[in-house]
This record gives C-alpha cells, sequence and structure tokens, in this order.
C-alpha cells in the first residue's frame, strides 16, 4: 500500500490506522474549536468539517464557505490537528487546497471529471468518495483522474451506495474494502456516518469497516448534534464517539495497527 | 407545463413532441454535417453532439472541446437546425452557452450544485439528466437549483438508472415521465439510448418513453456506429433512426401532438 | 413465438394482444361477478383473481381459499371469459390446476423451484411472473423448470424490480420485453399494476408496455377500488379501465395486432 | 434476545457466538465426515450441508435428496455436532424435521409463505435467510409466519443483497444486524459466503460481521473447493477456515462472548 504523509508527523498506511472525525459542517468558531479540543483530547489527529455542503435543494444551508475554511485553520492551529474540508469546484479548489491539508472529494462529485483532473494538478493527498451511484470499477476509474499528473497521495473512501433498502440512509458496501485493496494500492477507509443515517448504527458500520481492514474511519461528530444545521441524525455526540473509539483501539489492537 | 421555446420557430411544450438526435460525440466536420442533413431530412430540429465527453477513464476519448462546438454552429449554419451539447464545468460554460441552443447537464453532473448554480445564471433552456443513481426526487432538487434564478426553461431527462440488472446498460425508470409530469410543470423526455447500450433495444425504449406521455426523445445516432470513437454499439444508424422516427410518428399522431 | 392456446377461441401469439384483468383478490360473489361482466363487456377475455394471496405479513387478508376458486369460476360460467390465478404450493397445484385455465406463479415463487417442477408435469398453460429480485437470466432459469417434462406454454411477466426509487412501488423494467423476446420464445406481458402501485400511473405504464412490443397485459380492477381487500391503492376501477382499454386499443391497431 | 437452545448443550444467546460451518452440498459420505472433523477439531459445533439444493436452472445438481439428510446424520454421529439443513418445500419438511436440529428457509423462499407456514407448525429452530431481493422488514415479516403458532426459536440470517454492484455476486448489508436487533428479539448473523462469490473475500466480511455485533456466522466450508459440485468459488478450505476462525475467536473475546 502507498504510505501518506498528511505531515511531518501523520500517515496513513500498512502500519497505521486513521480516524478523521469532525462535524457534517463548520458552523461557527465555537463549534468547530469545541469539538476539535475534543476530539484531540480523545486521541483524534484530522479535523473534518464542511464548509461548502452539497445540498439536494437549494434552500438547504449551504456551508460558511471561506470563513469556514478560516475557522478550520484556527482550530488546527489551536489543536495541531490536520484538516480536511470538501471542495465542490474548481473556482474554490485553490482556496481550499491553500486552507486544507487533505482535499476531500464527496460522493456526488465522485464522477465530476473536470473538477478531479483540476485537484490532479495538485501534489496533496486527495480522500475521494465513491459515489452512491458508482460501481467499484468507476471509483477506480475516478481515482486514474486523480493520479493522471503523477499524484497518488489518493485515499479511497467507501460511504455506501443506494440500494433498496431503506431502514437506513445507504447500504454499506463493506466488501469494497477487500475488493479495493486487491485492486488498488491506495488506503481504504470506511464512512460509516452516512450510510447509517442515524447515529446509533454508527458504531456497527465503524466497528464493521474496521474488522474488515480498512486503513481508516472518516466519522460525523458534533458537540450538540440536536441542533446541528445539517445531518443532524447522524452525527455522533463526544461521548458516543469516546465510546466507539475506544472499541475501534480494541480491533487496530488486535489487528496490530497503530491508531492514528 | 410550461413552454419552452428552443428558437423563434420550435418549441416543447404541452402540444409539441420533440426529437433531439445526433452522434454520442462531435468526431469531425464531415461526420456531424452529414449527421445533421440526414436527420433535418428526416424531420429532426435539434442536433445533439457531444464536445467535452465525461468519461469513466482518463485515456478515453475526452472529445474536441472548442473545436467540437464549432463543428456543431456549423452544422446549425448547413442545416438550421437546434444544437445541444453538454457542458462539464464552469471554466466551458460561457463557451457552451455562447455556442449551444440548449444546455445538457449530464447525469454525472446532476448534482454538482456548483454547476447547476452557474448555469442558473444564464437565461437559456437546460436539459438536466437524472443521474443514474439518483431518485426522482432529487432530480426535482437539482431542478430548483437551475431554477434559484428565475430561469425556468428546464427540460428534464430519464436516461435510466443503475440497477441488478445486467442484460441492459441501465434500466429506463420509465414512471418517472407520470411522476415528474405530476411534481413538476417541465418537459419531460426519454433518453432511451443509453439504458439501452445497444442499438437493436433502442426502439422500444424509444416506444414505451413516447407512450408513456413523455414530450420528446433524445437519441444517440451516427453515421457509422461500428467507428464512433464513443459509445459505438448504442448509436443507431441513419435508417435505424429513419425507421424509429416513423414509428414514433404514429404514436405522437394517437395522441393529439405535432412531431417538432 | 410459440402459439399458446388458452382454450378453443383464444390464443397469445404473434399476432393477438392479450389482457386480462380483474381484481387483486376474489373477495365475494357479488365482487368478482360484477367486475367480470363490466370486463367482459369492454372486450376483455380472461379474467384474474386471487384465491391465494401471498402477503407479507401473516394477519393480512389471505384470500378466500377453494371458495375463490369456485367463485372464479362461477364467472367464467356467466361470461365464458378464462380465468386465472395464482398458485402458492404443491398441496393446492390440483386444485388451481382443475378450476384454472392459466395457472400463474407469483413473483415471490418465481424460485420456488418445488413448486416449478410441480407445475411442469401438468401440460397447461403457465404466467410466470419475475421475481421482483430476479435477474432476467434467472427468469429464463424459471422457466427452464416449467418446461423440463416438455410443457412449453409459457407466458412470461415483466412486474417492476427493487430498486432504489421509491416514488413509485417497484420499478418496471420495460426493457424486458425486448430482451426475452430475444432470449427465449414465449409471448411476453406486462404487468403495470405493481409496479405503479398507485393506480394514477397504471396507464402510462401499461401504455409503455405495449409499445415495447409486450404480447399483453395483466391489469388489477376493481368495482370498488377504495374498499379492496388487498392492494387498494393500485386498483382501476372500472371506467378508468375502460378508458385505458381504448387506448390499448389504438396501439394494438398501430402495430397490426388483433386485442384479444 | 431469545435463548435458542439447538441441544442439550448448545444454545445461541447474548451470551454466545454460534459459527455454523459445512459445505455448500453434501455430495458423498467421504466428503461430509471428513469436513465434518476437521470441523469439530476446529471447533466448529454445527455442520451445514445441503441435501435439497435451490438452483437457478435445472440441469445443475440438485442435491442427493435424502441421502444427503442420512449422510448429516451420520456426520452427527460421529462427531457429536448438530446438523443444519436447508428444506425446499412441504412434501419433504417432515423428513428435514425429523433429521435436522436446525430447519433452514433459504434465500430464494423466505418469501415463499406456504413453506413458512408449514414450518411454524414445528417446534424446533429455524434459520430464516433474507431474501436477496426482501428488505428488512419483509424479512420480519417472513418472521411472523414462522411464529405465528408460537415457536419463537428464529435465527434471522443476513445473506446479501441484489445491488447494481458486480464485483462481489452479492452486496453484504452489515447494517441489517443493529436494525433486526432493534426490531427484533431473534439472534442475527451473518453469511458471509454467499455476498463474497470466492473465497478470498469471506474473510473480511465475515469479521465485519462479528465486529458488527452479529449472533453467529454461517459459512461454506469444502474440503476440495476446487472439485466441489455447487458454489466451487466461495468455499473456504479447511485451513483457510481454520485460520477465520482464530480470528473470529479474537473478536469474540474482544466482545466478551463464548464462541460456540
Amino acid at each position: 500500500m502507498i504510505d501518506i504523509k498528511i505531515n511531518d508527523e501523520l500517515s496513513i498506511n500498512d502500519e497505521n490506522f486513521m480516524v478523521i472525525a469532525g462535524p457534517c459542517a463548520v458552523e461557527s468558531e465555537d463549534q468547530v474549536i469545541d469539538i476539535a479540543k475534543n476530539l484531540k483530547k480523545i486521541g483524534v489527529n484530522v479535523l473534518r468539517g464542511g464548509a461548502y455542503k452539497p445540498r439536494t435543494c437549494p434552500d438547504s444551508f449551504q456551508g460558511l464557505g471561506e470563513e469556514g475554511l478560516k475557522l478550520l485553520v484556527k482550530a488546527r492551529e489551536e489543536t495541531g490537528m490536520s484538516i480536511i474540508t470538501e471542495v465542490m469546484d474548481t473556482e474554490t479548489l485553490p482556496l481550499v487546497e491553500e486552507y486544507s491539508d487533505i482535499i476531500q472529494i464527496g460522493s456526488r462529485n465522485s464522477q465530476n471529471f473536470s473538477l478531479l483532473k483540476a485537484v490532479s494538478k495538485y501534489n496533496k493527498p486527495v480522500l475521494l468518495k465513491r459515489g452512491f451511484g458508482n460501481t467499484i470499477n468507476e471509483l477506480i476509474g475516478s481515482s486514474k483522474y486523480l493520479s493522471m499528473n503523477g499524484n497518488n497521495k489518493i485515499i479511497l473512501v467507501e460511504r455506501g451506495i443506494r440500494t433498496f433498502e431503506t431502514t437506513t440512509r445507504f447500504t454499506l458496501d463493506v466488501s469494497a474494502v477487500p475488493v479495493l485493496h486487491e485492486k488498488t494500492e491506495y488506503p481504504v477507509i470506511i464512512d460509516p456516518s452516512h450510510p447509517a443515517g442515524v447515529n446509533r448504527y454508527v458504531e456497527p458500520l465503524a466497528m464493521a469497516g474496521a474488522a474488515a481492514g480498512s486503513d481508516g474511519l472518516i466519522i460525523e461528530v458534533h458537540n450538540n448534534p440536536g441542533n446541528a444545521l445539517s445531518d443532524s441524525a447522524q452525527q455522533l455526540s463526544i461521548p458516543q464517539f469516546k465510546n466507539l473509539y475506544d472499541k475501534i483501539k480494541m480491533i487496530t489492537n488486535m489487528n496490530n495497527k497503530n491508531l492514528v
């Protein structure tokens, strides 16, 4: 597997299992700093948070934009965590690239080939989510756009696909972990929050993903889930996340991996 | 239903059933002009053709770009047809908008909200394809981005969704026609070519779409399908299309619609 | 295509488009006789009606059983229509075979291989529905069980498959018509009622199926849909069906087929 | 959770994680006895093996029938293991019930309501697989048929559902574990073999299922997978299974469960 350095101290690779956590959206300075400090104390080294939000309808909260990016940077300064945030278009790509340590491509842009080509010109770690309507082979096709200019710092994410089942928001395709490991050299991480749709299913999906051999997790955590401005139902509270983190540690111990 | 004027003579509305046809990709001047002349002779008034092609892998033919747009314009000048072509990003949107009579949003960009917002600033007819992993309600959500600045000249397209069935490329969801008619005021047209995947299934799907009450069709036609640079298997030859067009006319006659 | 004789006067074959109609379930003598007489007057020659009902939960109405079969026979005597009803198990197969002119295998039993083998021992027309979770190739596999003892009087039915779309009950896979025609010699008919889920979508799906080249339709019709004991929402009223029947006639005229 | 006694010494319940293993089909005395002895030595207490096989086409191997049942009984006598085998119809149900310790309902019969009703009349443990086209709520509906006469010794199995992804045979819906635990009191076990389709994906899916909180696993194991008469590709060899079993033990230790 490719060894991807996030910063001087932090890598995702064969030996390191990386947990990324944070709110669905950056909402305010208080919110993001409070969440970051709590996560850092638990042991998390990478903070996620959306500044530009892809929402199904235009009247939903669209994110704070550049202000959100700046709040993420502030959280990084206060905690030493690395940060990751989603880029939605080539216009804001230079900003996102400048502020963020990892560039995230969301599920709805997984086959936005113009965006993928633009991102490929930077030499920065990229986290590429599988489109919820895309096959594993299409995800690999999209990764080839990202690597077409030589950047191979690509982290692939399984985050659930569309199926006929309606008790969960999406169906986590946990078999994507061994299939992607067989077909690519990239780390594969699991997003248990979006398929779960509600926070009480996040833990079992996270555990399943870790046990299936994934190289990390990206989990939505909020300091006040009930009042979150987006995806309120699926975000874990800090104590729920703490509890999950301890269980993940048992899996990574079992697998002789470092939890980073 | 909203009445959408394409040019001074051509509208899609309650009375007019519009057939759009042309090659998957613009490949050369000879190719596009020859196809356009043949289609015009048959009765088609809107020519489709891709200048920017969204391809699963970066090493597939990506389209001729601006040169392709110029060839479409040449075809318009020679035949009087209107033209439609797909826009893939905000960088090329001004060009596409300048050259094309209808702006097409492809299936993979159906939830590219940044692109939808940018397109919404123009006052031009837009053809919005359903993402193959998207629900009908999500397609309606995307249409709200397009109309957020007051443009309601939106044509919705059902082009097949992802299912477990593998004998066809996608599964045409023909029920999208009555559902969209119930939930929106926009014309709904059917793309039979992409779900079929092979040209021998295009006719039955086109007929199904017309009989289900759609307001038009968008069909891939090539003057030499065997040598097409993209989606070779699913493009109709000119004689195959001529044959289909005659049958569509019987349906539109039956429904007291003008075939335009 | 195989020519399947239902009785001395009635066949489904290359020239005849057969409409089967009737209530979801046989509920009472008054109900089934009234519906049958109305349908016969409109032109329908085959009456459907469930005596044994496969219901998701055991506390739902399970059908009248043998009494239902006898009521269907009474309707046949009063109208001269042929009758079709679903068989759910080998125990009741001899009864169903004795009373009914066509044996129906429902979607949930499409891969009940023991039942298929038992039915194959009779030399009677069989209508085999596609399982909503089955591929077209699996449907063909099931048809091979039915024909293993030499009976080739098999009518295949596309009735919608499970997909992620939720505005309809199932997604009608209209492309099954050309695919099955290519791969088998059996007539293919469309059930528009189950995918629609609500009666206002039945007509466009029926029209789509007829225009796609199917060899018939099987449609749920009730004389009092609002009070039906099962699948109330998707049954057409008699006047709705009459209206649809007239439109189907236009399609069969267009295709030079006899509407039987 | 309901405590289900398989025999005097063996239960599946809140404290016990049960592994069921054995060949897809019983093929010969040598085969089944050899596999049983090997599995028993590793620690497995329940032997699976098909005597009646539901195959998509009638010319595939259909199982040894009653002879297969007798060979399973012989394996039980020689090893002390409990046995489980699939019932396909009411005709053979009395035999299966007589010979087997657990009655298995396969995926294709998950909504064979006549069979479910017949099985409900016995007071024996039943393992009910989810139909690959069925929702979780439908699986629960089917369990209500099984319990309608008071038997609540029901084990539910998630074994993969039909989706658009083709790199695996089915998509394991691991979220069925927490959803079923929330909605029912029955143990939930995972079948990793059928979704995997090939043996190299079985281990990650089994681990995912165990970590997600399932109450057991049912795994296909063969002493000579390359020559198996059915589902050859997905069966583990004895050494592969031994390796997996050791890893499962680590998960059950972690969860303070007994591996039985």
